[in-house]
């Protein structure tokens, strides 16, 4: 059991469906529904653990019995905004069999040659496994609008796409956890910066990064109208705040953990008789 | 740096290439290399963790940069000989983004219209990651051969078909280490009665297992001609034994560090102008 009131702390993420989103109302150095410092935060994400990891084997044994439930985590968020930080901090936690990443990128030749959901339709979890996407579809409603990479009317029509595609998911037992990783301009500026003063950093950091910050107030501007199109009550959007890192991390944990709490994972029936098998291996003829 | 001297654990794992297998020679409850007891093996583990986690970090970041190195880790054994607590235990140590599990099951009716290193190539791991393989191309000449799955100049033509396949691909710049997890056929019958004792592990049970260990001494036979027949010297096998679960654990992470030390892996140096993009950012104007 969590020390705090765990979904005190993601309701407060929740943004309500049909509400007007305003993100600068939002504090990126925030740490709703926690009272405590870094120090408690990251021990309070490390006690999630044992749960997290339990009822994440139970959704995986599911999978292997008649279950149908997957988990599908999408995160959303500027550059250095901690995608990837997340990733080793909080789904780092649970087997790494039971879980399924995926980066998205700038779409290749062939992607573009299909529909936008196409290849994140392919990446979607199987039954039993904690999705992650790391960038998603979101990108296409995002960047493609910031950028003019596709006319207006295409815009818009993906997001009523969006909407579609994820409530026939939720249908088909996927449940779909959006994130968007909150960081203010000021935050992303520190952690650019720093990624310039660390050798062991240089890799992280890429020119065009600086290039689409000065698109910041229209990428913002693209987050809301993105947020308010496709908040939806089986697939709504968690704006966290994400200039502190252990927060952060212990928001997503507790997003994931909510989400396999509310499953009421019980482990799969034997669909064999247990006390035959055990005999026969008892009475087993030496090998 | 490691308490014990890894690479005369890992050496020891090593098969010669060349030399003859006698598997039942091999000690399954064995500690080779490793002078302590479960606790010291735990903690040695552990003690491997953070530079187990930087090198594939500097792996990862190689591989984005113009590295050309991957590795691939093959876990084969019995049922139960823990190739799932290995990927838990050990993978789990390092960056969930940095890892491609595949778990192989037996092959799909399409999968089944293509040579069998069709669906194993797909599986393999970009530039930069440790791919995984839980089962993998070596079930197509053990279970296979015990089950006459194929004709057997088939099973004789994919030795050789392995071996030219792992050849290419460590000419391609991936690492392959190939592990048996090796447990005795007293240790599997505990661990297959475990499951039957505890309703949480019954749906890791399948009464199939049992008709495999059936076949335990066919099973060894074909284990002893495959690592004969595909030992090379670029992909040679490892024979790890396995009762113990600390030291099976220890082994495989001690395995895998030894390869990312010896890829000499540095951090990428920057392609841009570190001065110069710091200058843009101190420089900009306000958002």
């Amino acid at each position: 059991m969590s020390a705090f009131p765990l979904s005190d702390l993601t309701a407060g993420l929740r943004i309500e469906p049909g509400s007007p989103v305003d993100l600068a109302a939002i504090e990126t150095d925030a740490a709703p529904g926690f009272d405590g410092n870094k120090a408690a935060g990251e021990k309070a994400l490390l006690a999630l653990a044992p749960e997290l990891e339990e009822l994440q084997e139970r959704l995986f044994a599911q999978g292997k019995a008649d279950g149908r439930r997957s988990i599908l985590l999408v995160l959303q968020g500027m550059d250095t905004s901690g995608k990837g930080g997340t990733l080793r901090s909080t789904v780092g936690l649970v087997d790494p069999q039971g879980v399924r990443i995926t980066s998205f990128k700038a779409p290749t030749e062939e992607e573009r040659k299909h529909d936008f959901l196409w290849r994140i339709t392919k990446a979607l979890p199987p039954v039993g496994l904690i999705g992650v996407f790391d960038r998603s579809h979101y990108e296409d409603v995002l960047i493609a609008r910031v950028r003019a990479l596709a006319p207006p009317e295409e815009i818009e029509r993906r997001y009523d796409a969006i909407n579609a595609w994820e409530a026939e998911l939720a249908d088909s037992g996927v449940t779909v956890i959006k994130c968007m990783l909150h960081i203010s301009a000021a935050e992303q500026k520190k952690r650019l910066l720093a990624r310039l003063d660390d050798p062991t950093k240089f890799w992280k950091y890429n020119p065009g990064d600086v290039d689409e910050r000065e698109q910041w107030p229209a990428y913002q501007e693209a987050y809301r109208i993105a947020i308010e199109r496709t908040n939806t009550k089986v697939a709504p959007w968690h704006v966290v705040p994400a200039d502190k890192k252990w927060f952060r991390n212990l928001a997503i944990g507790s997003l994931l953990l909510d989400a396999l709490r509310s499953f009421d994972l019980s482990w799969p029936e034997a669909d064999f008789d247990v006390e035959h098998e055990k005999q026969r291996l008892l009475d087993e003829k030496p090998l």
